[in-house]
């Protein structure tokens, strides 16, 4: 069986995978998952694991999970089953090294726009050619509210919510129109450029906030809401075969 | 002469009016711009001051103005000279008061959609009926750089740059396509959504970042760099004439 651990800016994702196959998949904070791994009883043995990480991993942490899994820490010099036409692919972050693999996993050979509506929103596009060119990194719907509140003198932290108006009638439905509404314009728009730019271009939506997105956006989507975990799965066998 | 004091989230303008013209206009930290005001002196004597403040005056700066101009100080019991149509009136901000302000003054019997990019972007539509009806309030572009860098691990504090391409090729050229190319798509998006609703749309751009957008957005728009000033002294006008 094998371990796919994806450490986001905020949360932590473990998934099991046999064969091809998901198996389990847990959502854990950042403080609790380590010990949520140790604690839990596999089915079968865990003979691979891969690990990725956006945010910081101690030393003792990372230490650890050397000890109990001898994982592949996905950095920017692990073998990926794309070409990386990034200007500068060592800055290129672990999460969309992750989504590019998955891309040219279940989209080989297609014009691919991945969106992974998470802490920030990524944009990364994968062409047809199985090559990576970049893309864009723009706050996420929490993040939004957050800056909003944070940032000036007298607005309220709210929590996503529902919007059935762009004409916000109050404060409360003012922040939610700009950010919500403004995030699908935002998304609907961005689709629209590479649309334009690119035949017969296939876009997936990925992320915490693909159920809400989903729903909301006017272009068409597929929806994977775990495409980081199937893109650290992919880059975990494409390893084990190219070992 | 008439002083117009517009105290924001980050800075202080201050504008003088003789008659109908703008005569002088400045733009202090909030720091310095009471002693400034103070050390200056006007041509002719100061005969009525507006203030209109988003940020936090201290208890001492409101009453050394006070005693100095005897201002009106604009909340949202001020008269002012449109229906206001905010389901909770009370909680509009000043800002926005005066925008609404100053498209009646501007704009009469025109369906008007201000959008005042600054600190935040707010969105705010008057019907040609003089009819406030509300709008939406969205992360300005320096807070999305801000919220970047603040809110994850790995992200730089970047200024706002140019961008060439919506596909970011690093980093930062992805940084900046998902904050200005994102803005931008997100502004657009916005104005198609009014034009569709209310016909013969007339489009303000206001607000630090005027001229930025004003080259970038797809969308006919008319740029007033200093509507929110225009519109305190439209306020001003209008309760020195209802008085």
């Amino acid at each position: 069986m094998k371990l796919i651990i994806d450490l986001g800016n905020t949360r932590v994702k473990v998934a099991v995978f046999e064969e091809d196959n998901l198996e389990q998949f847990f959502v854990f904070s950042k403080e609790e998952f380590l010990e949520k791994i140790k604690s839990f009883s596999f089915k079968k043995k865990i003979t691979h694991c891969i690990v990725s990480s956006v945010g910081n991993l101690s030393i003792e942490e990372e230490k650890e999970i050397r000890e109990l899994y001898n994982p592949i820490f996905l950095t920017n010099q692990t073998k990926v089953p794309f070409t990386n036409l990034y200007k500068t692919p060592k800055t290129l972050g672990v999460d969309r090294i992750a989504l590019a693999s998955a891309a040219i996993q279940k989209y080989s050979k297609q014009n691919v726009l991945v969106i992974d509506a998470g802490t920030c929103i990524t944009f990364d596009f994968i062409s047809k050619q199985d090559e990576y060119l970049g893309g864009a990194i723009s706050p996420g719907i929490q993040m939004r509210y957050k800056a909003l509140h944070n940032f000036t003198a007298k607005l309220p932290l709210l929590e996503s919510g529902e919007f059935t108006d762009f004409i916000g009638f109050d404060t409360e439905s003012s922040m939610h129109s700009g950010v919500l509404n403004g995030v699908c314009n935002e998304i609907d728009g961005v689709i629209n450029q590479y649309s334009k730019k690119f035949q017969d271009l296939t876009v997936v939506l990925t992320g915490g906030d693909t159920n809400f997105l989903a729903k909301q956006l006017k272009s068409v989507i597929f929806a994977h809401p775990n495409f980081v975990l199937e893109g650290l799965h992919t880059i975990l066998n494409y390893n084990l075969a190219n070992d």
